[in-house]
C-alpha cells in the first residue's frame, strides 16, 4: 500500500491534518463557535466530514487543537465533577472547588500553556468576531459543563454561579501565566489552592446574597 | 499676551499635551514602567520637565493618561482605603472588599472603560516588553497601594494578598467587559458586590490556609 509510511500512517496524515486545522481557524474566526459546524471546516479544507471526525472527534476537540489549548475544557471539568461525586457520595460537594483548582494549575503549568492562553488573549482583543468566537466557545463548553455538574443548585442560578466560578479562573491565569505578578507566579499549587478553592467553591455551591 | 486663548490657555498646550502623551507612550514601552522617568519623557517630547508635571502630576497620572485608563488607580485604592477606615473606626474593616468591588464597577462601567482595559490587554499579550511594563505599573501603584492599607496583616504576606485580590478584579473585568460573559454582564452592581465582595475581603483579611 504506497502512501503509507511503516507506522501505518499515511505520508499526508500530517498535511491533511494541519489543512484541516487552518480551515477550522478561518472558520471559527468568520462564523463563530456556535454558527461553524465540521461540514463547512470539512468543505474549506476539502475533505471528507467523516475524516475530520476521524482526527478530531467533536468540534470541541478541533477547537481545542486548533487555538492549541492544552486541554479539552469540558471533558476536563465533566471529569473532575464526576470524580468528586463519586469521591464524596450524595453529600455537598465540599472540595469542588479546590479540585477545579488543582485541575487548572496542573493543565496550564505545561509549557504552551502560556502561549496559547496569550494567543487566545491577543484574538480577543483583536477584534469584535473573535470575542464573540471566544464567547460562545466559552459558554458552550465551559459554562454548560459547569452548569451541568451543578445539578445541588438553583437552576436558575447555576449560570451565573458558572460564570463567577470562569472569573477567577480567568483571573488567575491572567495573573499567573501573562502579566506574571509576584507573589502568585511563584506560589505553590497548595497554597493557590487553599486560597482560591474556597472561593470557585463559594461561587458554586455556598451562600451569594 | 497674544497665543493664549480666552480662557487663558495657550493655543499650543493641546498640542503639547499630545506630543507629551505620545512620548509617554514611546518610553514607558521601551523602559517599563519603573525604569522610565518624567525627566526621560520631557526630553523625548522635547518640553522642560516642569512643564510634564504641570500637565500631568506624577508618572501614575500621566501612565493612566497615556493609556486612558478611567482612574488613577492608586489614589481611587487609597481613598476608599481611607474612606473604610474612617467609616468603620480602628475595627475590622470588614467592608472593604465589597467597597473595593464597587468601585471597581463604577469605575470602569464608563463608556471608554472597555477601549481602555482592551487597549492593555492587546499591548500586554503583543510582546514582553508590554507585559513587563503593565506588570511594573500594576506592581509599583496598585498593589503597593493595597499593601500599604493591609496594615492589620502580616507584612509578609500582604502582597500576596494584594495580588490574589488583583487576580479576583482582573478576573471580573475580563468576563464583564472584554469578554462579555452572561451573566456577568448584565448582573446589577448590587449582585455583584454581594457574591465577590466577600471574595476580595477574604483575600485582603481572612483566613488564606
Amino acid at each position: 500500500m504506497t502512501g503509507r509510511t511503516r507506522s501505518g500512517r499515511r505520508a499526508g496524515d500530517s498535511g491533511t491534518r494541519d489543512a484541516i486545522l487552518a480551515a477550522a481557524r478561518r472558520q471559527f474566526a468568520a462564523g463563530g463557535y456556535d454558527g461553524t459546524t465540521i461540514r463547512a471546516i470539512a468543505a474549506d479544507a476539502a475533505v471528507d466530514p467523516a475524516l475530520v471526525h476521524h482526527f478530531h472527534g467533536t468540534k470541541e476537540r478541533l477547537f481545542a487543537a486548533a487555538m492549541q489549548l492544552p486541554v479539552v475544557p469540558s471533558e476536563l471539568i465533566t471529569a473532575v465533577l464526576t470524580a468528586e461525586r463519586e469521591r464524596s457520595g450524595d453529600g455537598l460537594r465540599a472540595h469542588i472547588g479546590e479540585a477545579i483548582v488543582r485541575t487548572v494549575l496542573m493543565a496550564w503549568d505545561g509549557e504552551d500553556a502560556r502561549a496559547a492562553f496569550v494567543g487566545l488573549l491577543r484574538s480577543a482583543s483583536t477584534n469584535e468576531q473573535a470575542v464573540r468566537t471566544l464567547r460562545e466557545f466559552v459558554t458552550s463548553t465551559i459554562l454548560a459543563a459547569l452548569t451541568a455538574g451543578l445539578d445541588t443548585v438553583d437552576p436558575a442560578q447555576a449560570q451565573y454561579r458558572a460564570a463567577l466560578a470562569a472569573s477567577q479562573i480567568v483571573g488567575l491565569a491572567f495573573t499567573r501565566y501573562v502579566l506574571q505578578l509576584e507573589p502568585i507566579v511563584s506560589a505553590g499549587h497548595a497554597e493557590l489552592i487553599a486560597a482560591i478553592g474556597p472561593t470557585v467553591q463559594r461561587y458554586l455551591n455556598g451562600d451569594l446574597t
